[in-house]
């Protein structure tokens, strides 16, 4: 779950603003599940595939999240979130003077496998030993 | 909102049909939205890598597009765009000899965000000022 | 529909792994419809790229499925359907040792549109000669 994909322009971040950026995106979702739930892809995307408004742009970063694990219950905890990300990612465009833009889609829990396994419900047992143990193992529950 | 992903053969577009293409694709939605919504991503797909029923292909184009700002109405109203859009793309494509597929998915009004803004809701003030301006600005209502 | 997209590491699956993945995954779903429905589309991504819990990674495979044509009548056909995908990918995933994490998602199926047509429901006499003949050809029928 979350499957972020960030499409960018080619030069626009180093590996150590990914490796930051990385970091600092998986660290909101975890502190409500799996870190190694987080996935996080980068996509360079030469000036000359990427238009905004039917023009080129060499300064926009497009991002987009599916979210599985978790439906956000109410619109306030979805601004929260989305609040959150626009903080969190400021320094790497915002502050940099790019342009950027995200949505979100929520896609169904149950068509969601990892390493083979049918990730646990939310706050069970299992659950929290995929937390805890930051790696997927065998259901010890339905 | 829309954006739009054009999966294609390397050499299948020029940057002038790109150009073209982008704001071609852009006109139709810009009817009744800001301009700016509109994303057109091209993505380049080496023939190891396209495969259309089971078979790799270099003469086909993929489309797809995540609709935020608006969800259709009518199956009605969906035919008309469905129609339109296979119309303005068969210049590059149809009338090439190359063949194509495209779906759309409709996703979370709320769970959108432009510039660090929520983008205002149809037909509102905020949303006819970022249409004349061409750009996002600070909401002036809820 | 389908369309599958598969991230994976830049050097993890030569042009014949390709060909193979995409002819099995493609034979699960002509089982029930058209073979030229399924689209397989290979992403290769740089391990400066590709980020699992906040960590690079270049043995992980992440593929996402969007499903169209069908969805899924009880939770009971989609685990078998997952099952499935699980040991058909194996060969080229788990058994070279490498992670890998997939999800579905259903979109409309009246948002879609193959070679300008809008494909015919499930078991109709149109959708019968589209898998016959493995290509699109003019509705008969509503």
């Amino acid at each position: 779950m979350p499957l972020l994909s960030i499409y960018h322009p080619v030069n626009a971040f180093s590996i150590e603003d990914k490796d930051a950026m990385a970091v600092k995106l998986t660290d909101i979702y975890a502190r409500v599940m799996p870190r190694f739930y987080v996935n996080v892809l980068f996509h360079p995307v030469p000036e000359d595939c990427f238009y905004i408004g039917g023009v080129r742009r060499n300064n926009f970063v497009r991002i987009t999240m599916d979210h599985i694990a978790r439906a956000f219950p109410s619109e306030a905890s979805s601004r929260r979130f989305i609040d959150m990300i626009n903080q969190v990612i400021a320094p790497w465009v915002k502050d940099r003077g790019m342009d950027w833009e995200f949505h979100i889609d929520e896609t169904p829990f149950h068509l969601w496998s990892v390493q083979g396994y049918y990730p646990p419900k939310q706050d069970t047992v299992d659950e929290k030993r995929w937390i805890a143990e930051n790696r997927p193992s065998p259901r010890t529950h339905d």
